[in-house]
């Protein structure tokens, strides 16, 4: 494999993406006029040649009906697993969903009804509250509790905190936003809780390809193979290949019981893999999108590092350290702005698009998340205008 | 555009395409060794031109992140809706599936509830049920009667055979199988009929594109705008175009209320158009795309020729004439046989996958579907090898 260039600034301002084209509309920034796009978790770079080959492979065929012989693409899936995490597999445990949101949808409906809790720990990926509420369910945040290093689960203040109402709860792990790689302590934690409230745990480990050196991530499903009857585990190649318009999620479930009820919740929905999204994943998750991804996570290291820098060089400005993902969760809290105040010198002063916090849930409220997976040069950019729309705390 | 050449075969066996890849495991006829695969309806053809240039375009782009600047997708569909069939929409109401048979699904989470009743017309297209009854709906069929030019509504059957249990029913527009397309008088009939028994009407016009000359379709919404605060129109690109990989359905409802309901839906699965669909709609709906159409249907129509007369001139065997799809819909009943003797001279004897007709419910029993969307010589090599096969009815 050629060393991919994550370097090159790729022009993606008037391509159908909503990174970019989509920005103004949603944060006032304009990407043709020199805003910064650090909001929506893609990257600005493009997925392994293999990726490109594929795509490029069914593009030239030119019949793009209904897409069958699904065998290499679960070949494909059952391989990454074992190569990149360790976990063996059976191909008949993985299910198909239209990208892992879609796959959380999916898992309320065969596994709760109106009304029923649905656990999160905020601050979290926001759709996950999105599409509970959707469904009519309730929406329980426990909240992590900081420390210098991150997020923590704060277990004795959660343990007061259910009503018996709930039946679900959602993993993030690698955990959005922050960053954490949970430790094996912890996920054996969240397993003992899951058992003893009795609660199907879904674990969305779609970031566990993009951990940083020094950190492990463990399937739960591996670490912990007695809560099989409970667990549902979502991945993806869409989050680790920079692939989300694939819109293509994978669901891995060993209980055959829980595996039909999900599977009944898929037909009736009528969900089944995309032409190519399925190509794409099957060439991803090969030796050369390995290769690719230890390339790539050496690289977003260095951007974590200079990020980081800058950001903890301006007073009152906090980067949350990341052990894994590409998203900086930054906590202006040291600024004694008000959220509005601290917003408005991002996107007006620096003109940089970040999620905005509270969209995360309880604990979001101080904070931006900003996606550092773009060329190095947007990284120094980004940071030198946030030192200058906050010099005045110098 | 220079002119499409349907004739050319294409082989698709080892293209990890359902229609011939998935055939042996299906119906025990190898694409590899000889079978003809005319199940599954796609078309054995490359889309327009407009269409492999746009896939190949965001191919070579390389970056396949988030979708975003949806309106020149939307536009698109507007253009075709009235350039195509007189249809006045706005961009507004049109809403995105994974497919129509998820639009179908999403539909009934939106406006009915376990256990309700849900009207089909049968025998109709397979998935209709299917996706029903995995969504704990109750499915109600309506028998369609049948006359030398093929189906007919049966109302005054019908009127009496309501339990005042249903709240949804399904036109399909034209039909599936059967091809009828349904005349002025009928549509209207169907929208008095969901008038008077309160019903919501879900519209499937996947195929409304695929006419033959002498016929012409009717937008019910345009027909009887009367109905509009019941009704939920579904088109699609992907049968049209033969795009099916792409899984994407448009969903157009003009009343605000029904709209934000059906939005819900989708917001509860977390259901969006993925970036290959959308570009493949957007080239389609096109000048470009429109020419293509009628070459296809030209040619479509003698392939339906062919194919008529060939089993016709079988004594025993009748295809139904088709006014619209290239979906044959072949009654073996003339001949006395069992189904399982007809049916293993079609598949063993001239190695031909063809739909049963009894996954499309009541009334299929002694019917086989036959997708005639194929080089002419496969059609005509499908009528010597079905004539060969019923030989001794000679």
């Amino acid at each position: 494999m050629s060393n991919p260039d994550f370097d090159q600034k790729i022009d993606r301002v008037g391509t159908r993406c909503a990174k970019w084209d989509d920005m103004e509309a949603a944060y006032g920034v304009s990407g043709a006029d020199g805003g910064l796009a650090m909001w929506i978790a893609d990257m600005d770079f493009r997925p392994p040649a293999a990726v490109q080959r594929a795509v490029e492979a069914t593009a030239a065929h030119g019949i793009y009906g209904y897409p069958g012989a699904h065998q290499p693409y679960l070949d494909a899936i059952q391989w990454w697993m074992k190569n990149r995490h360790g976990w063996d597999i059976e191909t008949g445990w993985i299910l198909t969903t239209a990208g892992l949101v879609n796959a959380v949808a999916m898992a309320l409906n065969a596994y709760t009804k109106q009304g029923d809790g649905v656990i999160v720990m905020s601050p979290v990926y926001h759709a996950f509250g999105r599409v509970i509420r959707a469904g009519g369910r309730e929406l329980v945040e426990l909240p992590l509790a900081q420390q210098d290093d991150g997020y923590v689960m704060d277990w004795s203040r959660w343990e007061m905190m259910l009503t018996g109402n709930e039946r679900l709860m959602i993993l993030c792990s690698p955990h959005n936003p922050g960053g954490r790689v949970w430790t094996e302590e912890e996920l054996r934690q969240v397993a003992d809780f899951c058992t003893r409230h009795d609660l199907i745990l879904v674990s969305d480990d779609i970031h566990c390809d993009l951990v940083y050196p020094g950190h492990k991530h463990h399937m739960i499903a591996d670490l912990v193979p007695d809560i099989s009857d409970r667990l549902v585990t979502l991945t993806a190649a869409t989050k680790t290949f920079n692939i989300a318009g694939a819109h293509i999620g994978n669901v891995i479930i060993a209980n055959d019981d829980l595996r039909q009820r999900f599977k009944g919740a898929l037909m009736a929905a009528a969900i089944s893999p995309g032409l190519f999204g399925m190509d794409m994943v099957t060439a991803a998750y090969s030796p050369e999108g390995a290769e690719w991804v230890d390339a790539l996570m050496a690289y977003l290291d260095e951007n974590r590092r200079l990020f980081d820098d800058g950001i903890n060089a301006i007073p009152g400005l906090r980067s949350m350290p990341l052990q894994a993902t590409y998203l900086s969760w930054v906590d202006f809290s040291g600024t004694g702005m008000s959220r509005a105040e601290f917003t408005a010198r991002v996107e007006q002063g620096a003109r940089i698009a970040a999620n905005h916090g509270p969209t995360f849930g309880q604990g979001g409220n101080d904070f931006l998340r900003f996606n550092i997976a773009t060329p190095r040069s947007n990284v120094v950019e980004a940071v030198t205008r946030l030192q200058a729309a906050f010099a005045d705390l110098q």
